[in-house]
């Protein structure tokens, strides 16, 4: 009852004609997950025409999902979903999910220390449980999400560096669970190769039914450790995009690094996977 | 008393934890012009270090600033000044200023029928009135935000299409205005070359000392106007480039149309013009 009239006082401030009144590109709330067994923050975006209508929409799950990286996804989105860039992508529903344990959660394998080449790359206290990440997302998230907002049945999955890397896997190990992956300067470098070495081990795999694109970044300044990375990640991206039916790419933005590729490759990944023509 | 207690209860709102949340990008207000004679919505967006310091922030004016553009470019704006992509550009104020009558308050000529070669390309009821609406921004905008908002003595303008042409206008009839433009694919081809005309007959101009970013892009597909509306445009470029004494640059984006240069553009105009080195 309290959040119903705080609500109402809410809109009421927010139509008052002539006052200041909010901007807002979405939502925060809270899942609590019994899988987890600890709250999951999330904000979503509606796309302009979820209101009006009774049409549902894709939904694109975001990680490291931080209030700086919803913002800055949503305005590629809105941006390019409305006439601002000529209605060249589809609209959609955005689900950002901030990390809690973001090392425990995003990454495949237990790895305490990481290492290449005897070198110590970074040491996690907790590593190796995307796999019930996955299934936080599959029995709690998903379901949460589409009793709650019109989605459709298609869901999309963005993930980066560590997010990138746990998207990879999904691929490898679930496939099916989201319809289009874009996959961004994903940590190749992880436990010495595992994406390509979990590759192999998998032996003949069935057609991907799912769209892909992987951005890759110019880490040369960072030495071998770049250079491998990127050698590893596009030696994957090449297999996977081999298997895939759908639209399948992979670009290498020269001028960008890890730490800024994030733009172009949402700009570019989201007008090719998610085209108002497809 | 009544915005005071509800601004309350919207604080109590947000911050009772568990329920939903308003994810804001800033606040919508209005202004009643005496010049325009006309009340003129704007929004505001601040940066994220701007509460809890006491810092004054560089203002970016965006013209033609529906709710659309402004999450588009408050999006690649917090990106780029924050951690998201690295921090590579300063953090600022934006003030998006949706328009009332675009061609009266954009254009800087009277022309009831726009033509190119006896072509009719459009006509409009209203148009020349440019230095009128720059009036408003000296008189009574800049002064509302300077008042209202912890702006620093920094302003920058960007403006796409007859919003270009606005600013190119500024540069040529009060550069000191603002201190930064960005100038997305300006019509050029407005009033038989007007950019040109007026810059050919303004005589020896003082160096300008301001920062200018063009962005043109590929219209091709538009056939001669298309082709004109390029040349004429990086002719005006090029000249004012050559009188400018801080960063001057102009980038053609051959992959992207004049409806959908604007992501770009912003992208690289506020990496060179609001770098977090400058």
């Amino acid at each position: 009852m309290k959040s119903v009239v705080c609500s109402l006082v809410v809109l009421l401030c927010v139509f008052r004609v002539g006052a200041s009144e909010v901007v807002s590109i979405g939502t925060s709330t809270s899942l609590t997950s019994e899988l987890l067994q600890e709250d999951r923050a999330l904000m979503v975006y509606l796309p302009p025409s979820y209101s009006g209508t009774d049409k549902a929409f894709p939904v694109i799950y975001l990680l490291d999902g931080d209030v700086h990286r919803f913002t800055g996804f949503v305005g590629v989105l809105e941006s390019l979903s409305t006439d601002t860039l000529g209605n060249q992508v589809q609209q959609a529903i955005v689900v950002a999910i901030p990390n809690t344990h973001r090392s425990r959660d995003l990454t495949p394998s237990t790895v305490p220390e990481w290492t290449f080449k005897d070198r110590v790359l970074d040491t996690f206290a907790q590593s190796g449980q995307a796999s019930r990440f996955l299934t936080f997302l599959q029995q709690e998230l998903f379901p949460f999400i589409e009793a709650n907002y019109r989605a459709s049945n298609r869901r999309l999955l963005v993930g980066e560096s560590f997010g990138g890397l746990f998207a990879a896997d999904v691929v490898l190990q679930a496939p099916t669970t989201f319809d289009d992956y874009l996959i961004i300067d994903p940590t190749a470098l992880w436990d010495n190769n595992y994406l390509n070495r979990t590759l192999a081990g998998a032996g003949e795999r069935p057609a991907l039914d799912a769209n892909v694109f992987f951005a890759f970044a110019n880490n040369a300044h960072l030495g071998e450790i770049g250079l491998t990375n990127y050698q590893w990640g596009t030696t994957f991206a090449t297999a996977i995009i081999r298997q895939a039916t759908g639209t399948a790419e992979q670009h290498y933005f020269e001028h960008e690094t890890h730490g800024t590729v994030a733009f172009l490759a949402w700009y570019n990944g989201l007008r090719a996977l998610l085209s108002a023509q497809n």
